[in-house]
């Protein structure tokens, strides 16, 4: 909670326009979010995870400070030129692309695109033909898969195919005369501990050589997200990633270091927003003593916090009783729906003196919240975002 | 698949405008479900919930032919009175809302409202008060809590209270000058056993005996929903749960038969709608001999199939290969976000010939698709709806 956001909400509430859940979103923290990473990993190119947050003033300001940009989609690629990012400080990030998607961002200028399998090397190369580009200009980067463990949201198998696999992939993408530009792996969302790049930076080791002996000289090391943004628990600060991350850089690749690349999202936005809701109802199951508190929000899983799915991420939910005495709820979203609610496996507590009408303050609700929201569930507009 | 849909898609395929999953719905299926509810439950309204598909083809369709409606929002409240609804058709049916929310319903003419507590109960009475509506003119009903065994899409404790409390909210809600109206419980959604019905009525008679004997003279129960569509199991007709929540109504309140209501949403739409879908990158993630094969569609979790969530709704897909041998897949969205995989823990059977490009058809997806959908997540548009 910045002063900025602070006195941004008094306005908005003396004028009455405080109706419905609101993302409201420090440009400020930003900014220091990125000059931290630079500053923690000042040979590494910063290439933002749009999908965490693509608003076009996030954007503008990124590219204006020098970042490059991750994309997952066209519309993606579309916005980071849009706010000002020359197509050199664009990837194609996703390893699932139709191969007309790859046409378009070859003639918006995309060079470099993430593959984790051969077909969608072919893919890349015939588009290169339809857009007439040389494929020696098209760098391509094999993802390969990385267990996750220590990460709050553990990513599944979906991206990435074994170190062993990743080398034919890259002699396959070779052959067909593109540029086998280096490696890329994911550690895991949240990731909490620090050590976890060690793991996958000793595999791309393994694949340069490998690749190497195919006479193939891979550079670049893409070092993925992972960096987390504060919830209810204390992480790491950026620069005790940053330090990790150099000694498994040396400890694998010695003095013959690679270009690297990181894609953080959350870690850059997270903690810059933060959603101001309203409390809807109070109510009890039964009048049994012990019977647990029902907190009912005006946001919810299909409101924005979709993240809160298995009650994976745990939010720090500020109210203005919380000097009163607390006692465990089951926190639940507005909609008609059974599942859209947030925390009821493991209780959140909650003032007891928290009622009907007050507003309740989300943080570390920059990122993933916006954009996860529903079309209009129940009725339900998608969660409004306010960039200050 | 009706024929309708399948010779749309054709000669949509044909001029080339087949880019992107797209949701068809055939309203001749809506029309054969409405009919085939009324004729199973004839002394039973229906109102059908309109957050399965808000299409306002499907609501205007529906008005015609003499549907009511549940909502869940002032804004599916006004779907229904743009569709040709008149106010006394349209029920109030979320049990959470917030006053002001409530004092718009009431302006808007609705006179029908769910309960679950008595504040909520306040709440009304004091809205009807700010809308200068008289507190007797309103209709309250309260839902009961229903263990929702059988279903597919189980309820969560989230809506209704223990029974024993209905019975004080009721008669607080009666005090307070409203009329106390009825009971409501839902089943669970696509609910299998037509005797799910049975114990929640046994239920609702203990509470209108209950209500009696306090002077409070109840004289309806919402029946809620819980309909199944057709998926990849069977599920029984329509006729088969009107017969035997018959029995369950004659067994529990005898010759005094309650007015009653149903609210379908899956049941009315759900096999009215088909996704077609593409085939964008099928793979494998090593190279042995057994591992399994990763299909990967321009449709996922986040583009409309929400209810794929912990693998719940299981979809009947086909595609054009489907004489061929089938081997299992796991089968993923085309989002950059490692939790969008529809079934992996239980592999789906697909054609061993099925390849990119390849079109899918996705059955029974007229219900939760559009709605679910995320507002932009990745840069993917949410899905869109033909209405046919």
């Amino acid at each position: 909670m910045t002063d900025r956001i602070r006195d941004f909400l008094r306005v908005r509430r003396d004028l009455g326009q405080d109706e419905g859940p609101v993302m409201v979103l420090d440009l400020d923290v930003v900014r220091d979010n990125y000059t931290a990473f630079a500053r923690a990993l000042p040979d590494t190119r910063v290439f933002y995870a749009v999908k965490a947050n693509p608003a076009p003033e996030v954007l503008r300001l990124l590219a204006e400070m020098g970042s490059c940009f991750d994309t997952a989609s066209v519309a993606e690629i579309e916005m980071a030129l849009a706010a000002g990012a020359s197509p050199d400080r664009i990837s194609f990030g996703n390893t699932i692309k139709k191969e007309r998607d790859v046409v378009r961002a070859l003639k918006l200028g995309i060079r470099l695109f993430a593959i984790d399998c051969e077909v969608e090397a072919d893919k890349i190369a015939r588009a290169a033909q339809a857009a007439a580009v040389e494929t020696a200009e098209i760098q391509v980067f094999c993802r390969i898969l990385c267990d996750g463990a220590g990460a709050d949201w553990p990513l599944s198998r979906k991206f990435g195919c074994v170190p062993e696999m990743a080398v034919d992939v890259l002699e396959h993408a070779h052959r067909q005369g593109l540029h086998a530009y280096g490696v890329s792996f994911h550690v895991g969302s949240q990731q909490a501990n620090t050590e976890a790049w060690d793991g996958a930076l000793a595999s791309a080791s393994a694949i340069f050589q490998d690749c190497a002996t195919r006479g193939i000289g891979l550079s670049m090391v893409n070092l993925g997200g992972g960096f987390p943004t504060k919830y209810l628990k204390a992480v790491p600060g950026v620069e005790s990633y940053g330090d990790a991350i150099f000694r498994a850089l040396t400890k694998h690749f010695g003095n013959r270091i690679p270009e690297t690349i990181i894609e953080p999202g959350r870690g850059m936005v997270g903690n810059a927003g933060l959603i101001e809701a309203e409390v809807v109802l109070v109510s009890k199951k039964s009048q049994a003593e012990d019977e647990v508190r029902w907190v009912y929000l005006d946001i919810g899983k299909f409101g924005g916090l979709a993240e809160t799915m298995d009650e994976s991420i745990r939010y720090a939910i500020r109210t203005e009783h919380d000097a009163d005495r607390m006692s465990p709820c089951v926190i639940a979203g507005p909609t008609c729906d059974s599942v859209d609610v947030l925390y009821e496996k493991q209780h959140y507590p909650l003032p007891v003196s928290l009622s009907i009408g007050d507003k309740v303050l989300i943080e570390g609700a920059g990122a993933y919240t916006t954009t996860y929201a529903a079309v209009a569930f129940n009725g339900f507009p998608p969660l409004r975002q306010i960039v200050i």
